[in-house]
């Protein structure tokens, strides 16, 4: 290895002064391409140049690079793991806008992911200083605010996306709305849109948001219990994007729902900063292409397979661009990511002021910006209810689609159904227990159904 | 394989009538896990069902899913090839929002790649319908409009990124930029900022900008001879960076560059439409965790690691969402994605109006959207430029960074090599005699300094 890449890695031992005050930290876990095998610290030196202030050839053949800031400011790798394939990276916070998530990323995690010399790449996390963090809006609502709207002292949220995903009109899915929001003495809350359903032919986007949101406020006004709908805005265009939120907030409501890996995170960080005083709720459809990885633990060889970042750190970035409710994976689902240890990593990522470093990851101090309702989706029906209160906790946005709608004896069997089993798990009653009981209940019958296991399509 | 899922296989041999008119295409590859091994079809199923209208479980007892629109609405599958897992899937066009890219991908590519049943996923290619193509933008100015702009008739726009990627202040950048426009002649064109250099403590975007412009201004008022300058404007806030397009047209700027993985499609969308006039220049800093693929032709055995959209399907977004210039990868450069192959079907995706569908794509027809220069960059030195322009023809943004700052005999040497490398390769001459005969030349030079092969980090 030459004097141009020895001066990218620290000396054994070293580690970043007052890393949350002046550091970006990065995590990353490689594998080196066919060509560059025995070269780790060559591609760890690499990574450094390329995401810093390097570049391939020397621009200039005395002392340093012939730019004294650049030499300043290079990336600094330490903490190696030659036997893992890992290494940590220092950046100086300067080097970036410190309030530009798309800048940084297109630095830190830029260039790197498409270096000849790696056939893969994970960033395994990202640790924020203090100023980066603060920098950031987070949450407008957070755990806390969500629960003063909905008036929910403690428990889950519990809701339904309609399935199939579309083929209801506006007026169908406001009397599902209807039904939800009645069924089980009113103590089901939620109603979200599937994010294949925009502004469709058979259902635009004005109307449905006008009918549901109608229903909403008819419900809360009768029964004194506080509802919301997941609305979805999704769009491309941020004046659509944006033209639907003030529509959600003239009608009453409360939430908008936006796909945030397929709009993109200058989308999300921008409606936080101008949405009219709505609650943001992140769907995270082709968060895969960005973060799923079937390596590593997976199959156990402790090998990546990919080009991605953690769901770790996809979570910190929801976070700090301030989205209220974020599906980052629970156990039980019919989607991947769905082990428990996972979701509570996940779990602490978005609800604890302080975050732990546990392995393969860095940890996070929050410094009071609000957290994050983690969501758990995908598959759920009531016998998912128990395993998923007891691994993530009461601050848990529960959503079951088919899994409500397709109880054997209907929609209201369905809403009672979920409804109970987090009554008895919040009891600290035994559900599987309780339903050889009471075979005949809505619950009792959803267990016959489905089971307590997780039924995969 | 149940009922439920037989629904959505076509018959052998269908194929949907006027896919350009009605339909959107997409052209999958899978790879099922562990659990799912011998299931192609119940996959390719799932991948139908959970991409249009279906869930996990059946909602409704009766015919169908209850829904009649949700029925008449499902995706299809068709050529199916069980032995290289691949297949295409058929969405009825009126399913979505024509104009709404982040919606579209939600729905196609959205949760598909969170089934338990697969462990690799690409998205090969998208073909979009007529109307759809004709919804969205596409480039402002495309390939003629800013040959029109430079007044260049033809060969290649030879640009510079200033190496170390950071460092230099804003006087030192525009230094730069009158040494790049003034070499050779004048007949050297542009001056690109790095995708790390924003807004930065020792070099302001708005001071950056202004100075670099100003030379701009100068230089072709004194030479005649037009010139550009890619100026970075990428933020996580669309304010951010609709204020800085905005000081780079008050400042006579052309174009804008953005990062468009980092920023996201939404950003991109919203930009084409609201900047003042500008061009833009698409840098795909972190592209690599939505499209780099080491699988499938890497190694020959026909598997695919992750999950992920290829490079061809990220290229139409990029048309069609309407930047005016792409790195869609190019021959010899330091990047991956870099064979001759793979870069000319890059090319056709960006430059031909129909564009053929070659294996593994499926081809697109334009309708007369305007074509966007392809850029060939990463590594690039005087020594590349016959095998790139060989490769990908004239219309091409041919950057060398390092390649022509670190030239052994100074920056005006590197320009002047890069100009003749390129007119010499214009007029037919071989270049690699040439610099035989020629050895005290810059260019000549230039190839004794760094050969005429990929230089690789």
């Amino acid at each position: 290895m030459d004097n141009l890449y020895a001066k990218y890695i620290a000396p054994k031992g070293w580690k970043p002064l007052n890393p949350d005050e002046d550091y970006i930290i990065t995590y990353l876990k490689i594998e080196l391409s066919e060509e560059a095998q025995g070269k780790f610290e060559e591609a760890v030196a690499g990574c450094c140049a390329e995401s810093s202030t390097g570049t391939w050839t020397q621009v200039y053949d005395g002392e340093g690079s012939g730019v004294p800031m650049a030499d300043k400011m290079r990336a600094i790798a330490f903490d190696l793991e030659p036997e893992e394939n890992r290494f940590k990276v220092a950046y100086r916070v300067d080097l970036f806008e410190i309030d530009n998530m798309s800048g940084l990323l297109a630095g830190i995690v830029g260039n790197i992911g498409g270096m000849k010399m790696l056939k893969a790449l994970r960033c395994l996390d990202i640790r924020f200083p203090r100023k980066m963090v603060l920098a950031f809006p987070g949450p407008r609502f957070g755990i806390e605010g969500i629960r003063e709207q909905m008036q929910l002292e403690r428990g889950p949220l519990l809701l339904t996306v309609p399935k199939p995903k579309v083929g209801r009109t506006a007026d169908e899915q406001a009397d599902l709305a209807r039904i939800l929001f009645t069924a089980a003495d009113g103590n089901y809350h939620g109603i979200k849109d599937d994010e294949n359903l925009t502004n469709l032919f058979f259902n635009k986007f004005d109307e449905r948001c006008k009918k549901v949101l109608a229903v909403q406020k008819e419900v809360e006004e009768r029964t004194g219990k506080k509802k919301f709908y997941l609305s979805n805005v999704t769009h491309s265009r941020m004046d659509v994007m944006l033209q639907r939120a003030n529509l959600i907030k003239e009608n009453g409501g409360r939430w908008m729902m936006m796909d945030v890996a397929t709009t993109g995170f200058a989308a999300v960080h921008t409606m936080r900063l101008i949405n009219p005083g709505l609650a943001i709720h992140a769907h995270r459809a082709m968060h895969s292409f960005l973060t799923r990885e079937e390596g590593d633990g997976a199959d156990g060889d402790g090998q990546i397979l990919d080009f991605s970042m953690s769901m770790v750190a996809f979570a910190k970035i929801m976070r700090l661009l301030g989205v209220d409710s974020f599906h980052g994976g629970a156990p039980k689902t019919k989607m991947e990511n769905g082990n428990a240890h996972a979701s509570i990593i996940i779990r602490d990522v978005l609800e604890l002021d302080e975050t732990p470093a546990v392995t393969g990851t860095l940890g996070q101090k929050w410094y009071g910006l609000k957290p994050v309702w983690h969501v758990a989706s995908g598959g759920l029906h009531p016998g998912s209810v128990p395993d998923v209160l007891k691994n993530l906790g009461e601050n848990i946005m529960l959503q079951c689609g088919g899994g409500c709608l397709g109880h054997p004896d209907g929609i209201e069997a369905g809403v009672e159904a979920i409804v109970k089993a987090t009554e008895l798990t919040l009891d600290g009653i035994d559900v599987e227990k309780w339903v050889v009981d009471n075979p005949n209940t809505p619950l009792g019958r959803a267990a016959q159904f489905w089971g307590f296991g997780p039924k995969i399509v």
